[in-house]
Order: C-alpha cells, then sequence, then structure tokens
C-alpha cells in the first residue's frame, strides 16, 4: 500500500491516478485545506481516503500502518501566505515532515518520496540552478520549510536507515491547479474582463512542467533512482516569463481587448524569486524525458482551467 | 544592548567576555539546561541574565525589547542525542529559532547573529568543504536543525528586511566545555584511569578552533561582513584525528599506562560524519586569522578541561 499525504491536493491527486494506473492500492491523507474530494471521485476500492491534519500525531501513526512508500506531498500551498501568518510553513511544512518521520520509525516503514521545491535556491547566482548549487539562501518561509523538511529526511535516513527520493519541483502547473499564476490570471479576467493585472513588472521567469510529467517523473525515479538518498531536480530545461503567460491567457480567454497592467518592480511579492532555472541534466540522465517544454505546458494549463473555471 | 541567546552555555559565555571587554551592555537569555550561572559570575551590571526556554514565547517577546543585535546561540548541545529523543533538535533548534524572529519582527529588532554548524555538511564529497558546498545532507538531527535554521533566518531577510550572520562552527573547543570528545575522553580517564575506549575506529578526522578564536571571529565578522546575509564557515583551515586527540589527552593526563581501545567502525555513533575539514579562505579574505590551529587548540583544551575536570 503506497500512502500519498496531501492526496486530495493538486498534484497529490494526479499521483494517486498515476499510482493506480500502475496497479497500486493507494492510501490518501488529506486534511482539505486546499484538497477536494472531487479530485479522487472516480477511483473506488483502491483508493482509501482518510482525513486528517498531519499534526494530530495519533492519526498519522495509525494511518502509517502497512505502508510500503510515503509520497509526502501535503504542504501549505501558497508561498505568499508566510508573508501573513508566519508560522504557516513552520507548522504546515517543517513540523508535517518530522511527524511523518517520526510515524515511519515506529511503524518501520522506510521509504519516502517528497516534493520539494525550487524555492529552495533563493536568488541563485548559478543559472540554470543545479543540484549541487549552495549556498542555499532561500527568500521565502516556504522555501525555507523545504530545506527544513528535506534535510530532516536525510539526517533521518543517516540516523536510523531508510531510502528517500526528494524531488525539487520547478513551477508544476494543469488541470486541477488551485492556486499559481495561471490560476490567478484566469480568476481575474473573470471579475474584470477587459483588464488583467499583474504583480511584479511581469519579466519574473520561471521553469514550468506539466502535473503529468511531474508525477510521471517522481515515479521514473522511485524506479530508477537506487541510493540512500536520491535528490533531483524536476523540470523542463527551460524557461517562460510571466508577461508571455498573460499574453497566452489573453489570447486563449478569446476576449478581444484587455489592458495588461504591471504593478512594477522586479518582485510579485516579497519572498516571490525573480528568476528561477532548473538545471534538470541529472534526471534527463536517468532516461526520463518531459513531454513538453515550458511554454506548451502553459498553454495547455490555461486551456484546461479556463474549461475548469470558466470565463 | 546585546542578547546572547545561551548566554551562560560554552561558547555564549565566552561570547558574553568578548562582548563585554568591547564595551557592550549584553542580556543572557538561557534555560540553564547545560548553561551554567558560574561561568558568567564574574560579571556584573554590565550582564542581566534572564532564565527563560527560547519555546516560551511570551518571556522571549519582552527580552527583545531594546535590542539591537541577537546572538542566537542556544541549541541542544549534544548532536547524539537526537537519535535517542527525535524532536529534541526540531524543537530547541528549528522552533526555538523560529521562536527568536518572531519575537524579533514584533520588536522591530533587525539584527541577528547565528551559530550554525559544520554538520550541515554531512558527507560532504568536497574537502575543505566550502560555503557554496551542495547539496546538502546532513546525516544528523542536529545538523538538519541547523539548516532549518539558517534558511528561517535567510527567508525572514528576504521577506521581512534586516541583516544576518550566520557562522557555521567547525568543532569548537577549549575552557568550560560542557560536552564533546575532549570532555568525554577525560571524564573516561577520572573513571578508569588505565583504559580509554574511543567511539569508531579513531580515524575521524574534524576541524577544531578555539573558542577565543570563534568567538572574536564572530565579533569580527559582525563588524566587517555587509551584506543583509553573510554566510561564513569558521574554522583554522586544518583538521586532527580523533586518534591524535587520544594520544594528547593521555599524554597531559601524566598517567603513565593508560591502553586506548577503539570500538571500531568509521562512526562514533549514528549521525557522527567520519570527516570535516572546512575550507575557511573566505573568513581569512576578511583579515581574520585565527591564533592556533586544530592540534595547538586541542592541547590548549586539554590542559584547560584537566584542570576544570581534575584527573
Amino acid at each position: 500500500m503506497e500512502l500519498v499525504t496531501g492526496g486530495a491536493g493538486f498534484i497529490g491527486s494526479h499521483l494517486v491516478d498515476a499510482l493506480v494506473e500502475k496497479g497500486k492500492k493507494v492510501r490518501v491523507i488529506d486534511n482539505f485545506s486546499s484538497g477536494r474530494m472531487e479530485f479522487l471521485s472516480h477511483h473506488n476500492d483502491e483508493v482509501e481516503i482518510i482525513k486528517c491534519d498531519l499534526l494530530d500525531f495519533e492519526s498519522l501513526k495509525k494511518t502509517m500502518q502497512g505502508i510500503e512508500t510515503v509520497h509526502h506531498l501535503a504542504a501549505n500551498p501558497d508561498i505568499r501566505l508566510g508573508t501573513q501568518v508566519t508560522d504557516t510553513d513552520l507548522k504546515q511544512g517543517t513540523i508535517a515532515t518530522y511527524n511523518i518521520l517520526e510515524a515511519m520509525r515506529i511503524n518501520n516503514v522506510t521509504n519516502i518520496s517528497f516534493a520539494s521545491s525550487s524555492a529552495i535556491y533563493g536568488e541563485a547566482e548559478e543559472m540554470p540552478t543545479s543540484e549541487k548549487y549552495g549556498p542555499l539562501l532561500p527568500i521565502s518561509l516556504y522555501g525555507a520549510s523545504k530545506i527544513a523538511s528535506e534535510t530532516l529526511i536525510t539526517a533521518w535516513i543517516g540516523t536510523f536507515g531508510g531510502k528517500a527520493w526528494i524531488h525539487r519541483f520547478a513551477n508544476i502547473v494543469g488541470p486541477r491547479g488551485t492556486h499559481g499564476v495561471i490560476f490567478d490570471f484566469i480568476h481575474k479576467l473573470k471579475k474584470t474582463p477587459n483588464r488583467l493585472e499583474v504583480l511584479g513588472d511581469g519579466f519574473q521567469e520561471k521553469s514550468y512542467m506539466s502535473v503529468s510529467d511531474c508525477v510521471n517523473s517522481m515515479i521514473h525515479l522511485i524506479e530508477n533512482a537506487n541510493k540512500d538518498v536520491n535528490l533531483y531536480n524536476l523540470g523542463t530545461g527551460d524557461t517562460c516569463s510571466v508577461r508571455r503567460i498573460a499574453e497566452i491567457v489573453v489570447e486563449e480567454s478569446k476576449i478581444d481587448q484587455v489592458n495588461i497592467e504591471y504593478t512594477g518592480g522586479k518582485r510579485g511579492w516579497a519572498g516571490d524569486v525573480p528568476k528561477t532555472f532548473l538545471n534538470v541534466n541529472k534526471l534527463l540522465e536517468t532516461g526520463f524525458k518531459p513531454t513538453r517544454m515550458s511554454e506548451e505546458t502553459i498553454r495547455d494549463c490555461v486551456i484546461d482551467l479556463i474549461d475548469e473555471i470558466g470565463l
């Protein structure tokens, strides 16, 4: 049995789909703060759903019984929230990961696959940024909690044994997206169809990967990377600017006249990293190839989300 | 007014001495779990001592009033403890640092100097290891909590502003040492004078720095490094083996016949890193020069601790 934390969320629910497709039995644990039951409603007995917060350690311990591999995807999904409630990422990120590891230790569960993030690199001086880049000076509390979780995992393996896959995600986009720039743009256009406000100067530039490529690469690595700790950047090896995303959203909206307005400044918000560009050579060397690059990924996601959200 | 957390501890009390010597007023906060009042008893009105645990956030908030720079040295001092009580470093390290930062934010305190550790590098492939080394895969829960704290600090600066000095310590030794290999060896000899048990094969090799060089380099960096985030390895640029330390302890003990016994294996305990060797070029380039190298530092410390502990 596989355990997926945050399994009712955006990436988590796609991972559940992919695991079920491979014939696995899956237990989902989610507090449904941003996850949605409907993302899993197409599954039957092969998926067991448990509503539980990872901070509820006693319940978590029970859900760990009989698990082969933990896919730990639960987290605060909104980087910007850390600027308002400063302990969100500490609790939902770092302490939640500690609880997972302790529950694993008590139940003799030894395998963990963890969703980390390019946010850990902060404003990296090396572009594209490889897994060996240092020092890690993240500028968001979200990024800090991801490194804290990564290192809790490596320390756990070093101290108690086991096996870990750490995936440092580019921006992951696709159907069921519940947050992020594309999601925001479509909701803004829905509210005011002739005006699209972009946070920052729009020159922010990031790596985007489709959610299906993301979950397939995670599973590929679990099957093919066999060190005690396996650390990989997941992405496409290119980038797309926020300006280009705004243009694509406007194009696909089919609305004739949209005025794109920039609030200015190189960051969208405090903690926003102006440019992230992941070096994914290590991933490519394992034989995995993403099916789509950043811009195509974004256009597909825009089409899917306009369909889901409506305009 | 300067705040020193863990100011009654080994390194903390030496830092208090050095700050007072520079004419500063100092407030010490310590939970006295390993700190000792006698380490500060030679001070008068220039040092204010507050007994408080960093997990007591309400009290912590009050101690932050009127502070210019926080010197955050409090932590669980014993790396090995993490293997028994798995949340020690999470609480005393990561969550304590979060509390410090939040108390600073509320009180508009913007400067923090933080005692990190070479333990963050785990079993580094690059020797000597520079600040740019990655990926950081610590194997102890102590090391994990130090990275978690470092990145909480950089995220805080990125999100709310301020200034930070992060010091990645080599093994720091000297008078008032309350733990560590030299302290252990002397206590073992005191118990069984003709037998010295060494954990591991003794080929573990680490960088050692005297506590006076350590606190002087910290103050030097605060005065001379002016980026938003200033990250430095602190050490001597050489190493000494555990075998050599055992020999020096036996020599200085003046006991005639001591049988040194090795328990074997490359680690002293789960989470012990067999070799750490810090590249300190960045520190040296600021104009700071340690007064003693590793072996001389160790011999001086052995003499001091034999004098303190008695044989």
